[in-house]
């Protein structure tokens, strides 16, 4: 008994796992952090640590680990990954609008191109030719698709994406405002005469379920194409050079910049502005902290850091002079053990 | 006796401040640097430091601080705070071209919308559904203002800004052509079946006098509001990521990024491209050097910064080798320090 | 004899450059990595230290440089420098769609521009008052070229390209979707009622065969211009600040930073993700290591570096503790020195 105002907690841990423990009628219809949910909301709790965020909370409902299931006194879902419950059923909650079918009157199909009767075009979005757009695909207003692009069932391009032709998405593929798609890959050769711009004839070919942030650039490849795996998420602003791949599954966060023919593996997790170098490989399973540097390749799976620690600029600057001194200090330190190695000599 | 062709040094000073030393009525109406204005411009000197950069120059007049109010032949400005005295004069001789209220036919206003009389909305805008647009507010060419979006009066959205639906705008703001409001942030939970997206039912929600520069992007909340408080100033292509909270004229530079959840404190300055990481505080007043890293709370005012020095390249490949082997290099310090108390132990 | 469909191998080298050696008449349409090449396509080998890429591959012919002459049993192209010569036959077997001359019915043209009868104006681009568009320009869909703009011959806007009032491209640049051109600089006085914004009222002046990438963005100058010299390219994501000066031929890889009112000499190379300071000097030839901060001028040409070392997290959190701690290092060696020189004395 539950209808579009909520849904009972026996309903949500059917639908999203778990178990449910005290009323399993309680009807929740939106989800909110706990410290402010109230009595038809729901909240959650991800680790046994934190479970001082239930103190005083007045949700009707929560999801928490086994740890706190005598824990608490509401009605609660006891699951083990109270993380991907809350996910799940925010989901529920929250479904995006759906896709309207149809074609804006200002939209403008190119011939040869097909866009599926469930699919939707927005105002003033431009269909190249030859292209396809699947079904319940929506192609907002001001976004461009480009001449043979394909576009899989069930995407959503948000306001001014831009594809370029050629490119592939799968189905699932959400690409938020001012992502581009396709653009040339940074390819010159040096001459005397400056330089020769290199036709960027690759495509970028992209997943299944793969989510692309605001403003994110992905070029396509010189040769082959830049890759994009299945149930990869890129945060915004990131820039994914040519003839990259991305493994499946593995999230990249804001302003991020992968150079040119590097191959990402599979599940990492590619902090915020970390930049990684070109012609590198990077393992499975490698996690880069944020703001870190890569400039060579990473052949084991693991967190690797390359931070220059904060501090106090007076302390910054005087720590500085010492770095920028080091290997005198070192030389210093062989003179040392040199000394006290004679002085030991001489006393034997 | 000024009109559009300029004004009075005499009614410059009424106007921004500022005592008039020399002829008050020789007429300005245009700023420009010292070493190339002409008899009708007006140039500054931020401090007496950079006194000579009025040897030599035809200006008409100066804008000059105290200390250098005898040291100097020309019409001028005598003021505290020259730069500030600058910025108000230049706005005054070089106002932003008005609003010419008026929808262009070939915008697209939806049922339900509200656009004020005295607003502009340019050629092929779109106004969603229940969004609202203030007197003398411009919508360029190409914007795209989503549902149940609020903008205040004297707005300038430039062409091709994006806002996602339910965001809210004050008064007075300014956003750069390509800057998104409002995508989605990076909120994810993983699972065995790959990142289950989390919708990001926040908004984001913006004061009076706030400057965003293109391309930049300020994503929505989680479940709470991304907020940017009043008169904060934010260059081109930074990131601000979701359930952040950016304090009252705080001035961030080109290319940073603030990662989710991060509250920054009222009057920072955060140089560009400095990186800021992820649920953290950083306090009134803080400011962070360009290209600095910051991985955790920083709790005082002060400067802060986090850059490894540059060096020829040779250079920083022997220095970093010995930073790598920094942990090693204090081991034998320590050893010798052993050594040598034994020695002076043996001695005594 | 040689058609739409290809070139014979010694029309590519008389065009392109180089010797043949071998078949002259094989006619060859496309390039491609010469380990997936077949009968009609071209591979390369940059160096002959690369020489193992010849193994085995099926490519109809190949760019070699003279010290592989004889190492190849295929026909050939022997060149000194076999990068720019495949950019040039790839350039000649892959020339850009033509511009097909006229304005889309949905462009918006506005008073007193003027257009060249051989642009190209796409569908809902928008050509501001005053502006002018050379011969053979392409300006695609859903641009918007402000007031007073001009713009070469030979130049192509991708989609969503913003260019702002005033400002000028020479001939053949190209700018890619996102692009925005001239908005403000960052330009803001403080006072005690917060931020002053100074009117930015110089232009971003563009010389000719400049690249631009996605979502880059430069602003204009504050009183003089922000100015682009011929021969730069641009990768994605770049910030130019305003008052900035980029020398000719000089390249700046995706993600960089140049902070307002630097000049960046001739033929210089910036790494991506380079962050670049205010009101510096980088000298002509200089190259810049991607992911680099540059916060003094740089007088010098040579390759310049600083980038904190990558390491597993753990060992990162070790050094980084030590380097915190140099400075109290260096004084435990040099409190060492000191013993050490006392107990040498007290022998002597």
């Amino acid at each position: 008994m539950s209808g579009p105002a909520g849904y009972r907690l026996g309903e949500l841990a059917e639908r999203c796992g778990g178990e449910v423990v005290g009323d399993a009628g309680v009807v929740i219809s939106q989800v909110a952090p706990l410290h402010r949910a109230g009595p038809r909301e729901i909240g959650f709790v991800s680790r046994a640590a934190f479970r001082e965020q239930l103190t005083g909370t007045r949700a009707g409902a929560v999801i928490i680990p086994p740890e706190l299931r005598e824990r608490c006194g509401i009605p609660r879902i006891v699951t083990a990954d109270p993380y991907a419950c809350f996910a799940r059923v925010s989901a529920l909650l929250n479904p995006p609008a759906p896709v309207v079918p149809g074609v804006h009157p200002t939209a403008l199909i190119d011939e040869g191109a097909s866009v599926a009767p469930g699919a939707r075009v927005g105002a003033g979005a431009r269909i190249g030719r030859g292209a396809s757009i699947g079904d319940a695909t929506l192609v907002a207003e001001g976004c461009s698709v480009g001449e043979d692009v394909r576009i899989g069932a069930g995407c959503r391009l948000h306001p001014g994406v831009v594809i370029y032709p050629g490119c592939v998405l799968g189905d699932r593929v959400v690409a938020h405002a001012g992502a581009v798609i396709g653009a040339d890959g940074f390819g010159f050769a040096p001459s005397k005469q400056g330089w020769i711009k290199i036709p960027q004839i690759g495509r970028v070919v992209i997943g299944d379920n793969v989510e692309i942030g605001a403003n994110t650039t992905i070029d396509r490849g010189t040769m082959d194409d830049t890759v994009i795996e299945e149930g990869v998420i890129l945060d915004n602003q990131i820039q994914v050079g040519h003839n990259c791949r991305i493994g499946a599954f593995t999230a990249i966060a804001g302003c991020a910049g992968i150079a040119g023919s590097t191959r990402i593996g599979k599940r990492c997790l590619i902090g915020g502005a970390a930049m990684i170098g070109g012609h590198l490989e990077i393992a499975d399973d490698v996690v880069i902290s944020g703001a870190s540097a890569v400039p060579g390749t990473v052949d084991k799976a693991g967190q690797y850091t390359s931070i220059y620690p904060l501090a106090p600029h007076r302390e910054w600057l005087r720590t500085t002079a010492q770095v920028k001194q080091i290997e005198k200090l070192a030389e210093r330190v062989r003179q040392l053990e040199q000394k006290l190695a004679d002085i030991e000599g001489s006393e034997q």
